[in-house]
């Protein structure tokens, strides 16, 4: 390949953005030609940044659609929820390819996305152009597509943790619990007392209890794979640790199975694709083993006693939650292996 | 009272024997009068606990019954499982009051314990004896008891949140789902890789998933509180933090009832036992709000989507997961206020 | 004693002032008639620190002079530097005792002040009035004096690990290096990117360098102490945790002594004053080891190489660094024992 | 390049070890072919390290020398101390390249070595040969050569803040002090109480005040560039976080210049080097701006009032401290660039 592909990223102030610049700064057919923020235009990003000091000498752009069109192929939109849904037609209809790492074009119902993220929602002829880049799962629809919506961190650790029970009709869809606990990264850059360190160093709490935004995210994955509606309880945490996601999910099943039979389900589902480790019987992941990286570890447990199966799934919710899968999704879409860029190791210890 | 009462600790260089020397030392009516180790015996206390330094002088004794009854009127066992079902008969023999700490006399079944515990259980005639001292809701079987079997920690913050919803027989008891997360002294002072600081720090992780030994000492108090047998599903997990356990508890009910009868159902419940703190509407509890204290505080959430509640229990486990319980359970077998030296506030931030 | 002491607390609810709110609650000869705090008054204190639920009841009270002159004997001033030196001034005027534990009254000259601060200095005759509250220095002077100005959580662990080599004659005063490390609640409750838990958490940086406003407060007494000018070089650092301070403290001594002899001066300038711990020689103390209490433990380590000092301090910043030692100045204005109410047990681990 | 050069990695299953892994499997001209570990060979290196699961398939081998020149080009010795000094000769004799990243082979004097490290020192023969790989100082020398003495941690970070100033002739180099901070992952896999997490954790210490055995390899190089004997004052702490390595460092000037002559001077002398950054004026460095790469960072402050300047140097411990420098040092060996395989971003945050 002679020439590399361009790639802008609004939102390059924000930790997703700047995990994007990471990433793609080793990436061989990619280069970044933009970095652009609403705010602090005209300023150097290593000023907020000082890891980037003679790494990315680039000044922020101000977010101009015409300057965009010029200088880029494809887009990275890593801005928060409600700025997506404005900027990505106005990207999309310059012709520009766009992967939207916010929560704005997840949602088919705009009824739903209003409900939950309390925003207006995006207009619904882009959402109905917007695929589902769950990469493991949708892969096939994201190759040859232009509009990717990437899927939330927590969907992400999640779904690759169930979608093989459900799709395999082995589930009892009415009985789904995802007991989920994330980073603090999550919360993203914004200052807030939870996000304090003297206020979240030594300290576990449960947050948004039944209300989180991605329980309808979920859901509406789940029903494609299910072939009927499902509606979950979903709770999440917060860790005093920076980077990881773990969903602990319980699921009755509707006959009996061994665990072997379940293990060798994932196995077979998740066959050649690299980023997607199932732990062996008696095996469990925590997040410092894929941390830094694009992988998603999962380990499963058959109770006997309940019939209940547990499901931990863990990722590092910054990279496949969010920037790691944006690339494994333009991969796809431009045909490349869908490691390429990404297949480096977790950073351990 | 001119004359105070006359502890000795035995297992006085784990975490919870710390612990119980830090709390007993403010107790107005206790004064400790051995501290116990099976090793170390003859070597200061304080030699290993750099923090006793000037505080506690003594010099650790070794296990000597006789030396023990001489010395003291009551004795913590704060050993490992496995020892204090050997030391304890001898103990009630030469008629000490008795505290356990450890697992050994909590289950009524000598075959359950061995299943879960992989070691022999204690004599059936003194399982009998023991009562479970789990403050709020068996204390008025503590009071004037002698022997007193003081409940696990994960226990103490999952029972505390699900004995008022069971004992009233609004809960689907065979709905239970129990993920319970722990700061890494619960694992105490032994080496291992999973307490290893490089290891743990920035990580999060499941453990003996469907295996944790505090599994039927839940079920056997569930079951005794609902007049059925109980099966549970419940998950255990270690958090880069030293103190604190969070039980996130999902529970389907029988019928329909309100947030706000159920939340009323535990403030009655818990009226007048100073210990527990039901949070309002709307609110959860975080571990650091208890940090260093007493306290267990619940919060609750009723999901109207799946008619399933959610408790949210904290406590720091070496606290009223260990030692402070068992200070507490003193206090209610000598008929002291519960709160006698542990009247005071979380440690914060 | 019948009566209790009435404290009023201004600056309730920052970090300082929720931490005298906990030691001041288990004292046995102080009652707190009010919480204070310039915004937020008439909300419930427990609503911004849940820890505090069922604890303290107490609504904020608006900073109104004649109401704290009704409600109160002694006020304790935890409010941001630049707020106390108009404050104390009308306090000390109605007849209150007072204990300023910002920065505001520490400094004898106003113009120090001005340049290391960038604010307004207080009225002189106010600053004359103001003892220095470092208690094992100064306690002769605390003693039934009314108004205390608190020493900084840097200059306390600093100063107790200086003053007897200093006082003493035997260091080479041009020749003193402070490298001091704190946890990041000495940066209190206000929001910012350094104590921002994802940038913090698994990180250390220094910060301030050669610019830190404790500098010339560690220089007057030092001065005071050696009865000449002393210049120091000071260095701070932000460490990931919560609470604690080390000070590592470089000297080079004037003439050859040992380190038993070093020892030996400190454990006499000490003696008597239960809160300073000198650690034996080959020992160094850690800043856990002194977590939640007024303690100052030092280590003390002669390099026979370079005939330079060694010294190594520790403190809880919240405690021994601010409310501890301010309970202890009033412990000792008030010709009470100084660990009234502070006699318990670092809290380990 | 159509053939890798082939490494073998002996020491693989400690942290060092792992690190080199990580590394050199993104290099584009290193195989690894052998991964050694004294126990547990026969054993897939993944069982220990489940994040290299389905990464690394290799099982350990034994240590054999004839098998190792079979397999591989150049080794890779992770050992501890002690280990190497008996194993880098016999490889040396059979023809491999060998990069020593442990201290067996730094000090020149085998005298210093045994005094410091109470070790039995290694034939002086072959300490002879060793070049002390300090890339950006002593680049020239390791191009070419066969065995590499690979820096420690705590001297990597110290000497690249100290070489300039010292080279230049502008500190008098009797009153350097190096106050260094450390994450515990410096102490290795090996389990202990001080790195045990619930003793670590919101911790920190002094260790090894005046005795820390990298002290006379810091000496050594600084005397070497001075060209006069220097004797140190060094000081190392444990910060409770897994990486990273600030050293705080004092230096007396012997005569007046300003801040930004020293900035100069300092950008001057690692002109080129792209590893080496140099913070501009008023700024310095955080430990987490170099997280997962092989940069070293430094800020300087001179103070006015003292003359005595302060310097701030921070690395990742286990990359530019240990297997990232190594990996550098290869290069330059090879003729390589020497950023090939290692121009990767810190991870942030």
């Amino acid at each position: 390949m002679s020439m590399k592909l361009r790639a802008a990223i609004i939102g390059a102030t924000g930790y997703g953005g700047v995990e994007l610049i990471r990433l793609l700064l080793t990436h061989p057919h990619v280069e970044i030609t933009s970095v652009i923020s609403s705010s602090n235009a005209g300023a150097p990003l290593a000023d907020g940044y000082p890891h980037l000091n003679q790494i990315v000498l680039d000044k922020l752009d101000a977010i101009d659609v015409e300057l965009i069109k010029q200088k880029s192929d494809v887009v990275f939109l890593a801005a928060p929820h409600g700025v997506a849904s404005g900027l990505a037609p106005q990207l999309i209809d310059v012709g520009l390819k766009v992967i939207d790492v916010s929560g704005d074009f997840r949602l088919q119902s705009g009824e739903t996305y209003e409900r939950w993220y309390k925003h207006k929602p995006a207009d619904p002829a882009y959402l109905a152009k917007a695929i589902y880049g769950l990469a493991e799962v949708f892969g096939e629809e994201v190759k040859g597509s232009t509009f990717i919506s990437n899927p939330g961190c927590y969907p992400t650790a999640t779904l690759l943790g169930l979608v093989p029970i459900v799709k395999q009709g082995w589930a009892d869809t009415s009985s789904i619990i995802v007991d989920a606990k994330s980073g603090v990264s999550g919360a993203g850059r914004g200052l807030g007392l939870t996000a304090h360190f003297s206020e979240m160093n030594e300290n576990f709490l449960a947050y948004k209890v039944n209300k989180h935004q991605h329980t309808p995210e979920i859901e509406q994955v789940l029903g494609r794979v299910a072939g009927e509606e499902v509606v979950i309880t979903f709770t999440t945490h917060l860790v005093p640790m920076t980077r990881g996601i773990l969903s602990t999910i319980y699921v009755n099943l509707k006959q009996k199975h061994t665990e072997d039979e379940i293990i060798d389900l994932y196995r077979q589902y998740y066959e050649g694709r690299r980023f997607v480790r199932i732990r062996e019987k008696g095996k469990w992941p925590a997040t410092k083993e894929v941390w830094g990286s694009n992988y998603c570890d999962i380990g499963l447990s058959l109770d006997e006693r309940t019939g209940r199966l547990t499901i931990i799934s863990v990722i590092d919710n910054i990279v496949k939650g969010a920037g790691g899968q944006a690339v494994q999704n333009l991969n796809l879409m431009m045909g490349w292996d869908e490691a390429t860029g990404l297949a480096f190791t977790p950073v351990y210890p």
